[in-house]
């Protein structure tokens, strides 16, 4: 695996490669791999002929308050595990070269970066879809794998995919889950043992609502309440939001429409702000 | 010469071009061609294998009380034109493809869109940026070519280009004048047979400043006093605003600095609001 550190060699790189026929798989990232990344990394090594993985910890998408010194890195161990997919190149820029001080560009998806995670984080997604698209200029991918764990991030990337009428394939990948039903994320580092077990409730409350959809209650207000009083019920749990949108849309909707939705939440275990959503 | 109004068409024409090693050069404009437009064409046609020259009064630019419905527009004219350059594809996508009803992403430079003509046209940049940083993605140019008539709209898409690492070399062409000095414009067409002769004032005043300087007079305040008066002196004439900028971060400059200096004003001559700079 190659490992590229200049934003210039990579883009040179990319050129030299799609000008040469070859499909460009990208997976963008910011490190501390688990079994969720490795899934997508798979996806796209399915798909592409050259795998490109970057891996960066992302300044503009966390807030001043938020956890961008304390957020987990390990980028050694990052490649080992890379390796064994097989990536073809890891693309880890410098900070001061992704945002040099005289930085002053931003992309925004409207309304959609002010939803959801948008209300605790409002400047969160702005982070994001200026940063991605920072790296699809770089890496130039023909096809882009996210997770379906940011449900909220892969539908705002899709529509600025979309509306900037990039020539980039968008294909998001399924949760992986712990083997109690935890979704993986690295911020799962941050809870204690306590609040581990206890985070367990994200997931089932999900199960739960997914077994009352399809026993017949399709009622938004019903489930919500439902999800609401399990997260909260949990020692440790404190719910941040659940709602119940349209993955078109992302608006509200009153019941569930097949096919449409998307329940999403967020919920603080101690430190750790955790999501989880399914689709139906 | 090609004309392409699919954007499809267009992406995948790009994409085959640049398979094959071709460099695209791209001239973004919004039609109704004059010797500056044409000027643009040429240096592109001197530095690319393909020019490609896009077409399109982009809504997103106006504000809901300036002049898009009105805007002059010839694309019969405007092909004659560029077939005698020659231009190879000209790009002239329709209005409900580029802004599709629920488009929502926007690209913007910060404080640069609020400052010179961002006062009076506060929305105008961020649709520039969003206009053009879509057609690149479409066209997907090597090199691009704007004219330094719109001297701040070139720097914020430098900015861009730079900030969103798009692997496009920009270039500015210098302002084409009539005879009499007045900056050619598409919006020229506004004015009256007075209000024309009276315009000349805004080239003239440039002139008026550019010989203070040579002669040692380098203070920003007395310069533009002396622009505002003999402006605002004409019989049509009515400033907006005159500014001595720095071309590397758009400041105010209280004494010209040779070499970054950019002098930049707007007036109106009746209905039209014209533009005119000096670089220095």
């Amino acid at each position: 695996m190659e490992i590229i550190q200049s934003i210039e060699s990579m883009q040179r790189r990319s050129c030299s490669l799609k000008r040469s026929g070859k499909r460009i798989g990208m997976v963008p990232t910011m490190g501390y791999f688990h079994e969720g990344h490795l899934s997508l990394m798979r996806l796209a090594r399915s798909k592409a002929d050259i795998v490109v993985v970057s891996n960066f910890v992302n300044p503009t998408q966390f807030a001043p308050t938020e956890d961008l010194d304390k957020y987990p890195r390990n980028f050694e161990r990052d490649c080992h595990k890379a390796e064994t997919i097989p990536v073809d190149i890891m693309f880890a820029p410098r900070n001061e070269d992704m945002y040099p001080e005289d930085f002053r560009t931003y992309v925004e998806v409207g309304e959609w970066g002010k939803k959801l995670c948008g209300l605790s984080r409002p400047a969160h997604f702005r982070g994001v879809t200026t940063i991605v698209l920072k790296l699809f200029n770089i890496v130039q991918p023909d096809i882009a794998v996210f997770g379906w764990k940011d449900a909220q991030q892969f539908l705002i990337l899709c529509r600025m995919v979309k509306d900037m009428n990039l020539p980039i394939e968008m294909i998001g990948g399924d949760i992986v889950r712990e083997p109690d039903g935890l979704a993986m994320s690295s911020r799962n580092k941050y809870l204690t043992p306590e609040e581990r077990k206890d985070a367990v409730i994200l997931s089932r409350s999900l199960k739960e609502a997914r077994e009352m959809i399809e026993r017949g209650a399709m009622e938004a207000d019903v489930l919500k309440e439902r999800i609401r009083k399990m997260v909260n019920g949990a020692q440790y749990g404190r719910l941040d939001y659940v709602e119940i949108v349209s993955r078109e849309t992302l608006e509200p909707l009153s019941r569930v429409q097949k096919g449409e939705s998307l329940i999403a939440l967020a919920a603080y275990f101690g430190e750790a702000r955790l999501i989880d959503n399914i689709r139906y």
